[in-house]
């Protein structure tokens, strides 16, 4: 009943619609061709595997497919870029059914239209255990360029999109696999599940003048070292300011696990993280709350020698990095 | 003593040299930055997995590196263009050490310079079983624009370049783990471990003003269908035709094995199939003579409606498809 390498990649060719403007050899020949106006793009890769960034019991094949390509059209976001076409490798280690493949690249497709991206090519092999999805995305940098995690400076606000650890909080009520939970913070399930790169966001935090950017995958703690180690800076934010959701608040309250560890350790969260001197801290926030995002500041640029702290509610100034797991 | 994520990252960090023109935003950042000269662009992604595609024993890390690269570069060689950067996602079972990963990664660059291709990005993580390595490569297309699977016409002669059939002769050389025929047939088995695209070639055949294209991976019988389905055409090959080198026949005739069956559906030759009208075919013939590359003329397209055949070494008129395994 299992699918074959041939009729996976029909089904898919069938499921794609018109190419956009822009594809100039759509999927199904050994590579794929795309114009990019101008010429620059940004091309970035992210792989995830059954039994380590998702299991089925979880996931279905839709929301799989949904995660692996936002991981990737982030990364675009990441740097105020906008994605234009996406690569799709799919391994197997049994024949799928038509409908697990359907309902994949659904997945995938429904990501990817969400963001103006189109499907242009992949391939489809056999692999040793479970699902494994890498999906491959090309976009165009913003007008002044790409924004790189290298150009913070001293003085500069840190500021993130949206509310840090829903996805942590997410994947808590999906392993613990209650369902009363899942069905009362729908929204958290949601986020890890199927989260938004913040695609828009970019675009108009870019434009705003913005000097260093980052999605958050890996949790603020490690994401913001990330800034601060290219940059060649340091950093101090304030726990008290980090956006935290009311929903995973109230989650966190009733399951007894610090909200403020989901929100710096959790990662996935896909928002963006970034670094602007006052005005254009105060232009990202004005267009992105026009167009429904919110926008907060949680600190500012420091000297390298510094390092890289966080000031408690309680007044103490506290490592970032590692110190995080002994303080609590 | 395994290395973690980010130990991995900056070792292939400080292996990748300066990077050259058209790298906008080198490996390190959220996504890479390139500047395509013209806009346009080809994109191509291909994985392998320890078990499936290769296993330890046969191949050492650099070679599994160098293969993944290989298969990418070769999709792009398949159109006729160049491959410009290359991104690589590494997924592992347990932390390697710092060798496993300096191997992996030099086989990958040595592949990428070899073609002039610049390492650009990419990422590691966790995977559920063994060794998984994906390489996208974008490229630049030709002039003329890429050679596609679906422009043969009939009367076009259908060549290749190369000899085929050698990789898999190599394939089964390692299977059977004899030491004696390895170091006998060394080109057999180099052939298997560390496959040369024919990017020089392709953009010679595609300047030469060739119809359609495409690389020998899945074996001659297969690629051959692929070309004639897309073109909406038939096809006649000649067995007497197919290049097949002295040693991988001297290897089939020792150990019992069919050489034509070898050509036909053993793969993964990387060799470059195409069709071209008379005078275009010369050119090509000529051109890559003159580079040192020998290119065969195995047949011609024919309508449609006649099918996909080849005439045996005695005059019969086979089923090139699954109907070679019943004619033997």
């Amino acid at each position: 009943m299992g699918m074959t390498e041939w009729a996976i990649i029909r089904l898919i060719r069938s499921m794609v619609g018109e190419p956009p403007p822009g594809v100039r050899v759509p999927l199904g020949d050994d590579a794929a061709g795309f114009h990019f106006t101008g010429g620059d793009a940004l091309l970035t890769v992210d792989s995830i595997y059954e039994g380590v960034h998702f299991n089925l019991d979880s996931f279905n094949h839709s929301d799989v497919g949904w995660k692996a390509a936002a991981a990737a059209v982030s990364d675009i976001a990441a740097m105020g870029g906008e994605p234009a076409c996406a690569l799709l490798s799919i391994g197997l280690d049994t024949a799928p059914s038509e409908e697990e493949v359907r309902s994949l690249v659904s997945g995938v497709l429904m990501m990817l239209d969400y963001c103006n991206c189109a499907l242009v090519g992949g391939d489809v092999c056999r692999s040793p255990a479970g699902l494994a999805v890498t999906v491959t995305v090309a976009g165009t940098p913003p007008q002044g360029g790409p924004l790189l995690r290298g150009g913070a400076n001293v003085g500069d606000h840190i500021a993130v999109t949206g509310f840090l650890g829903d996805s942590a909080a997410g994947l808590l009520i999906l392993e613990e696999d209650r369902k009363k939970l899942q069905s009362r913070f729908p929204r958290l399930v949601e986020s890890h599940l199927r989260p938004r790169p913040r695609v828009q966001a970019g675009v108009l935090i870019a434009g705003a003048g913005a000097r260093a950017m980052e999605d958050v995958s890996d949790g603020l703690g490690v994401d913001l070292g990330h800034i601060c180690e290219e940059s060649n800076t340091g950093c101090e934010i304030q726990e008290s300011l980090i956006p935290l959701s009311e929903d995973m608040l109230a989650f966190a309250a009733e399951s007894g696990v610090d909200p403020v560890r989901l929100a710096l350790s959790g990662g996935e969260d896909f928002e963006l993280l970034f670094t602007a001197r006052q005005e254009c801290f105060e232009r990202a926030l004005l267009t992105c709350g026009e167009y429904g995002t919110v926008v907060t500041r949680i600190g500012t640029v420091t000297e390298a020698d510094r390092g890289c702290k966080m000031v408690t509610a309680d007044g103490r100034n506290v490592d970032l990095g590692a110190g995080y797991e002994h303080f609590g």
